[in-house]
């Protein structure tokens, strides 16, 4: 019995169509995000919040987040806020991130960025406007879940994005560029709290809000640290191996600006090796959850797998 | 026994000693904000969140805060950490608002202002973090008060601060300067949005962690509204009558700038007496509470009769 079900659990897996998965999950947080934030006075701030938000991307963080929630035995429709919330918070990042006085970026996903298209002024507006919207979001428009989860999730999402975060992660970041000697300590609490925070707290809180128990939410913890880093260590690989058009900003930024990368430090080969190491340690995490954990184990591979 | 008690209260209010209540309070205060962030690493990102936010200030909205609780039966504990948050998020606004892309202010209650000390990256990424730990601060620190109390909260912070609130204000004025035909609407705007709305969210928020009934929340909220627009009249005043040194920043900008105001509107006479008209009002929303409401009566005041 436990041997058939490992045998149908594998075919299943063999047989998962991630990209038609993550297609009509997009196509949901889409129209979530489409929805949650209308144009009303003083449009023109709307406009730039909007501008950024449904800007595309892959929607990683609100998918990752819905899963877990159904992983745990909730709806999407108990996530939805928390997922959208999530995608606000990474917008306002990217478009902070952007401004000329930080990585001063004229293209993001293929379009002009923010301040290029509204002025700083109203930039640095949108993303603190995206920001706080977050916050409200979760707080006004959850459904069907216990106000104490929903705290727990502002908290998460709080430190997520803060000093103790992507702020923190983002701070190092800066002090680090045109250094030669970033040692790999440095480098990975720029990534842990600048890409894996944001990607843990979509993780977990999909987890939390369906109500997981305590051990469950730390397994799906250490599953989204590692595939955080994963995704950082190729982030950088693409940076070197990939062409502009495949990644819809500026190629080879990195090795331009003389930053410290995971294959600065290790060379392209071990990085590979090490992503793909991380990988292994997140699907470990995953084993007790069985066939439900499908999309997340798919996921992980993806991660490694993807050009851009 | 009515009348004498009302005597009482009469005598007590004659006797209310405004400037050692806030003064007693404003102590209160800033111990708890030094000890709601210390600085860890990266110590850089610390030291500017806490630069702006111990950088001294009237600390008015956290005062309102606890004012209110108190008036709804509640403690100054249960209110703190959303006082420090309202005082967070302030600062945040202030950090964002004195950048070079902004307003472009050099100084700050006398102090040189975040970006000129940490520069312009930093600066933007003290008011994100500032902005986020507000959220997690509420939801993590809070005691003794039921989550859906603090769920509101977190609402009414989000709202008072996005587009719906701060920011949409900071929009509009952006938008209406060096305009020499802003109309009075759009003046109120731009005042209900960047300082009445968060003044409003002090006042209520105090009251909500309390427990206090909705209608009471209402008086309180019209209460708020009105010294709001009422403090910003004052401010508007002071920046054409008052000197650098008693404001600790720029006098007679608004001048400079070519900024409307509501003396550019009505002159310095009239804006007076809307002012204390607003006043006014405020006050007629407190008579029902009686004499627990005497520090609100005399903030209501003070907002009139200060000089900077």
């Amino acid at each position: 019995m436990v041997f058939t079900d490992e045998v149908q659990a594998s075919q299943q897996d063999s047989r998962f169509d991630l990209l038609a998965y993550l297609a009509e999950r997009q196509t949901l947080v889409e129209a979530a995000l489409d929805r949650s934030l209308p144009v009303i006075y003083p449009q023109k701030i709307y406009e730039a919040m909007r501008y950024s938000l449904l800007a595309g991307g892959k929607r990683l963080r609100p998918i990752l987040c819905l899963a877990t929630s159904e992983l745990a035995g909730g709806t999407l429709e108990m996530a939805m806020p928390t997922a959208c919330a999530l995608e606000m918070i990474h917008t306002m990042s990217l478009i902070h991130d952007d401004l000329p006085a930080m990585d001063n970026d004229d293209y993001r996903r293929g379009k002009l960025t923010n301040h290029k298209v509204f002025g700083e002024d109203i930039a640095i507006l949108a993303g603190d406007g995206l920001l706080a919207y977050a916050f409200e979001h979760v707080a006004v428009e959850s459904k069907q879940v216990p106000a104490d989860r929903l705290l727990r999730i502002v908290a998460i999402l709080g430190r997520a994005v803060g000093a103790a975060g992507l702020v923190g992660g983002q701070v190092v970041d800066l002090e680090s560029e045109g250094k030669t000697d970033v040692s790999l300590e440095t480098l990975n609490f720029i990534h842990n709290h600048k890409t894996a925070a944001l990607l843990e707290a979509s993780v977990i809180s999909g987890a939390i809000l369906a109500g997981a128990a305590e051990c469950d939410v730390q397994r799906l913890s250490r599953y989204a640290k590692n595939i955080g880093l994963a995704f950082q260590i190729v982030d950088d690989i693409l940076d070197i191996t990939a062409t502009q058009e495949e990644l819809g900003k500026t190629a080879g930024k990195d090795l331009q600006a003389q930053k410290a990368t995971y294959p600065s430090i290790w060379g392209l080969e071990e990085s590979r090796h090490q992503a793909q190491s991380l990988i292994k340690d997140a699907k470990a995490e995953l084993a007790e959850f069985g066939a439900p954990a499908r999309p997340l184990m798919a996921i992980a591979d993806f991660i490694t797998a993807r050009s851009h």
